[in-house]
């Protein structure tokens, strides 16, 4: 082996001691989420709070600094996927050690407090139990900024965490996009009549919405043999390596779909994850682009398959035998309209596809606004109550229901939002070029056989890893860089032919 | 606070991040048994591997040894138990620094080898596959004892791991007892005419076995806020803190009783982790006595309590009406006799309460002849088959229904089996104590009340922890050390009544 080689191997064994401990975290979470014992709190959390210390400390030894210097230096003798992890892990590197260590802890207090507030300002319905503390947390935020570096926008530096090389100048014509094309489609929406959907809330035998949940991530192509499928409260994925990511799921008995839009949804992320080449476990190669490529996954399923009239042509006579009492008068088109229902609403989870996206927008203007300075705290409750009003027309009635609806910013997330509509806005474009490439995608679909379609993702996307970030990787699939025109072409097509638009 | 205290909060500082790591290998190793997909085995063992790696580093420290070293010079500025942490903290630290972390490796190499041996060799049933492999793990033994270092007998270093303070010269006694009245005894049974127990091994139906089962647990007082049962292949008790103990079964729907002694035996083991102090966590002060100590409270609950007339009393009626068929025509008594059959056998796991410790016997003369060196592992099979014949009466027909049957071996833990046998003895002798201390204690069984018992368990051994070596709290409990004669007195009273001796 050559020095450099070997030196490359000593980084290998850094990052996967350091991937060894962060799921072992990701296990004592999920075992949280899943099965633990209520009392089982209090020391789990000191537990995962201790490996979260070590991890960071395997990370952030300057040993491994040194070596990451030395091997970017002569990455010319790396191949050029070695080359990629020691670029992008000495960027993470260096963000890490531009924060230093009473930085961590006064943020992670400043966090700790906000989440307590918003708590409390939850049970209180009021936005003023959670101000102090949430202006602390801005102000981290942007002393953070400072601290990490910018060329244009101190959101960068933020955006950069969640969708890294993700700009606020672009982000900004893209939701003045959204401004402007989707709030006057929408509208044209509204004035015509409304489809029905009752049936979709009538009592939904548990037992059988879990089966029938299985079934559709089993046709997936979901590997049970590296996963399995849970019950929390919350719906989430995760994975400890990309032979064992889990999914986990609710059901409700009296809203059918809650539960079938979590599997495919959990389902996309998954079987993006299980995806990821193993020999590169522990490097950036061996993990997800950005949260917005992650959310492309699942909302590609979720969305563009999962709310088709193809894909219902597939599963709806199965759907229908188990549930021949809430939908055995209920037509495949009838039930396509239903899951597409169109409403403007007050909470960003409960939205639809469409207006989900002003959820995000509304979070974008203020999130910038608040980095930049030309936002305060102190006014958010009206800032947020006024776009609520002139983006989906709807008045809030407390903060409950309006600006305490969220706990992204407690965690001190800010920058995190943007990545939902971008999962969105990717996953048509992408798509769009599937239906393309792939011989008939839409009879595969109707046929029940979404086997190609998981091969193109694996093709063009899973087996990468990091090795394109999110616009390459758009470059690479579709020839050009995310644009929204893919979102909205989809939405005309899609919800004018139901409303009749 | 003062400078000494100051240390003493380092050293419980670096135990809990040690707790902590264990912990999660703990329960990495939990999900390993109970939920984890198949694939996902590959990559958990390397992440159990890397974490012990780091738990071994963290108590290895050359700091900590200092630490130790100083706050046990000034142990005397310390409280009592502080003290008594320190003293068995620095015992186990002195004990890890006399192996060399070559030692360690080849140690562990030896291990993996034979293990695998032990897997080829019961494959092919035959006992020379495994015997090179397993002489290396026994030479590897020898040298442990030696660089461990020993007074009397190099098994005791040995020994010392599992059952610590345990001697050689006292098990040569207590076996020899064993021997010669146990020996004597069960002839006397075998030639009285045999119990009836076909009805046990009928159809019983698996989810009313598990709901029958949690009963059991949750009467006995295991806390199910601080603990859960599942489902694996063996089942064992493992615990993450006092707050999150947890207790796994099988349910075999041909043997009711294998489910049934699973969970009282497994509760045993949990209600005393739930009753070490929390406040000790990590620290000895927080842990079990010994392996002797802890099978002491399961093989109480499952043999004095649960293999007892007056606890089926207690239980027998809704036992009965959930299994009509197979029970209804079976009268209490019968069923008490019925699952205290006795019969020899072959394999040590399936025994009954009396042959049990023949098995235990075996094995202990066996560890203290290779240890001594006066017994090769050569011809290992035909002294096993010897004392088979002598002890139980029976012919083993092959390796792996004789000296395959255990994986102890192949794992190198030599000195490991005694403490089965101690368990049953120390339950014997504590058990007849509760009798004397708490009143009318049988009539609170028979009225399905164990509360007593525990709250009499807790108040004499749980919350202890580690504070009193095995001896010493046998002594403090029943005023003298272990006395193999309570174990007869209860053999003969239990089963001199059953079989009419």
């Amino acid at each position: 082996m050559t020095k450099i080689q070997k030196k490359y191997q000593d980084y290998v064994a850094t990052m996967q001691k350091r991937a060894d401990v962060d799921y072992a975290i990701g296990l004592l979470s999920w075992d949280k989420e899943t099965y633990m014992p209520d009392k089982g709190a209090r020391f789990r959390s000191q537990q995962v709070a201790t490996l979260s210390g070590i991890s960071h400390e395997i990370f952030t030894d300057k040993k491994l600094g040194k070596l990451l210097a030395d091997l970017n230096d002569k990455a010319g003798k790396l191949d050029k996927r070695q080359a990629k992890n020691v670029k992008l892990s000495l960027k993470e590197y260096e963000r890490s050690t531009k924060l230093s260590k009473e930085f961590v802890i006064k943020k992670s207090q400043a966090i700790s407090k906000a989440y307590h507030a918003w708590v409390e300002a939850r049970k209180a319905n009021d936005f003023k139990v959670y101000k102090k503390e949430l202006s602390a947390v801005v102000d981290i935020c942007r002393e953070e900024a400072e601290l990490i570096g910018y060329k244009d926008h101190p959101y960068d530096a933020l955006l950069d965490l969640y969708e890294p090389d993700a700009k606020t100048k672009d982000l900004t014509i893209l939701f003045k996009d959204v401004r402007e094309q989707l709030v006057g489609f929408v509208k044209e929406l509204k004035e015509k009549s409304q489809v029905k959907d009752d049936f979709l809330y009538k009592k939904y035998d548990k037992d059988k919405q879990w089966d029938f949940g299985l079934k559709l991530l089993k046709n997936m192509g979901y590997d049970f043999k590296a996963g399995r499928q849970d019950l929390s409260e919350h719906p989430f994925t995760i994975n400890f390596s990309p032979e064992d990511v889990r999914v986990t799921t609710r059901v409700d008995e009296n809203d059918f779909m809650n539960m079938t839009w979590s599997c495919i949804h959990e389902g996309g992320h998954a079987l993006y994850e299980q995806g990821l080449p193993s020999d590169q476990y522990g490097l950036p190669l061996g993990a997800y682009i950005s949260l917005g490529i992650h959310e492309s996954q699942s909302r590609l399923w979720e969305n563009n398959v999962g709310r088709s009239l193809p894909y219902w042509k597939a599963h709806y006579k199965g759907l229908k035998k188990q549930f021949p009492k809430n939908l055995g008068a209920v037509s495949t088109k009838k039930f396509y309209k239903a899951i597409n229902k169109i409403q403007p609403n007050l909470i960003r989870t409960e939205a639809d596809e469409l207006h989900y996206h002003f959820h995000v927008l509304i979070r974008f203007e203020i999130e910038k606004g608040l980095m930049e300075g030309s936002l305060k705290v102190d006014n958010l409750e009206e800032i947020w109550n006024a776009k609520y009003k002139e983006y989906l027309g709807v008045k809030v009635p407390d903060a409950k229901h309006g600006i305490l609806q969220d706990i992204h910013w407690s965690h001190g997330s800010i920058g995190y939002f943007p990545t939902y509509s971008l999962g969105s806005f990717y996953a048509a474009q992408f798509f769009q070029q599937a239906e393309k490439e792939i011989p008939n995608l839409l009879k595969e679909i109707e046929n029940g056989n979404t086997q190609p379609l998981l091969d193109w993702l694996r093709e063009n996307t899973h087996k990468h890893g990091r090795y394109y970030n999110a616009e390459e990787l758009c470059k690479k699939i579709t020839g050009e860089k995310l644009n929204f025109k893919y979102f909205m072409d989809y939405a005309r097509k899609k919800f004018g032919g139901i409303y009749g638009v």
